[in-house]
């Protein structure tokens, strides 16, 4: 007997978070834009409720707990985006393809996979094996609005 | 009664812009790759006839008016590769899917946003609601031959 | 009369390289994602046989000449991942559509495309005309665990 998968919005609600608002683009563009059954959605910092969770460089302004906390909520407004994009919410999503995660940080770190794990892990505690995706993950001199982490994503729809 | 939106070039034109040769490749790469209606753009710096707009950092030796213009440069270069894409050149393009914009900046300089607008604005300009897309906008400590701003970009086509 | 290309996998032997085991991600995120005949690498950074080819910064920790290497053995482990999806292994792969080079740098340093030409020359040694992609090349203020480059890469597979 095979137990089924909990939908991707009763994940997130099992792990005790709730989708945002899809966050507003701070300049010229779109959130989101689709191709056939692709959605790439616009990087997204960690803004929770209009203010960022944390503020400036890993790891002496910002800790690398603190860091991967903010991954984590630029993934949540990623997915707020994605579920923005389907008649389904979130339950339209498909599976996610890639990650894009910037880290601004010094010279000297090099833990911008454990940072990205803030997102990454998010999306395989949400969406399972269809969550997982392929992943860059760089240093970053600065970030917009002085954001310690910037997430862009690609993800595949179901048709509508 | 509606009125029709003028061609892409003619909104250049009324920009006061003309479309440049596109750029070549400074180094083993291509300028622009065509999968299916896709179409990739490598990563555009602000030549001009040759000469980068300008050189340097953002804001100290670049100022974020100048890398705003050099990253319309960039725009502008990325317009000329994806016209030579298209045997109808501009009219070719369906929409832009996605912008990547690099700035050369300091440790403090959080304005990517603005600077990324450059591009961004254009494209709007040139191909209306089509133009929209979705960014990423990051600070990078350096980039190819000194230049402040690289776009790269993602296009749809219309069917030849 | 023609000549007929060898393939991808004898052009490889020919430039002395041997198809390294697809590394393993060094966090919570998976090496590639196909959709539909696309396939999407995880970015690569210079492990070979489990140990970085070379750590630090361009040029002062790494020189030019090293980085290039590197960005080489980044294209052959990103190779190992596709040949890894594909059951004719690199026969598979019908081309490489584009690759994203970041280059941890020291802010002075301007040559990012000549250090991604190591990644980019390979893709034209080993699969010709084919192997021609688009790119984006920029620097880095640090990467992870060190390296000094990390490679990403979009490539168009045959159908199966």
């Amino acid at each position: 007997m095979t137990t089924q998968r909990p939908s991707p919005k009763k994940s997130l609600l099992d792990l005790g978070y709730v989708l945002p608002e899809a966050p507003s683009p701070v300049a010229s563009y779109v959130p989101a834009k689709r191709v056939g059954d692709l959605v790439y959605v616009s990087g997204q910092i960690p803004l929770s409720d209009g203010v960022l969770l944390a503020c400036g460089r890993v790891p002496d302004e910002v800790s690398e707990r603190s860091a991967f906390e903010a991954a984590r909520q630029c993934a949540l407004n990623a997915l707020a985006v994605l579920a923005a994009e389907s008649s389904q919410g979130l339950d339209g999503v498909a599976e996610i393809i890639r990650l894009g995660v910037f880290v601004q940080c010094d010279s000297e770190f090099t833990g911008q996979p454990a940072v990205a794990n803030g997102a990454s892990e998010l999306m395989e505690s949400v969406f399972g094996s269809e969550g997982r995706h392929v992943r860059a993950a760089v240093g970053s001199i600065s970030l917009p609005l002085n954001a310690p982490v910037e997430v862009e994503l690609l993800a595949r729809m179901h048709p509508e």
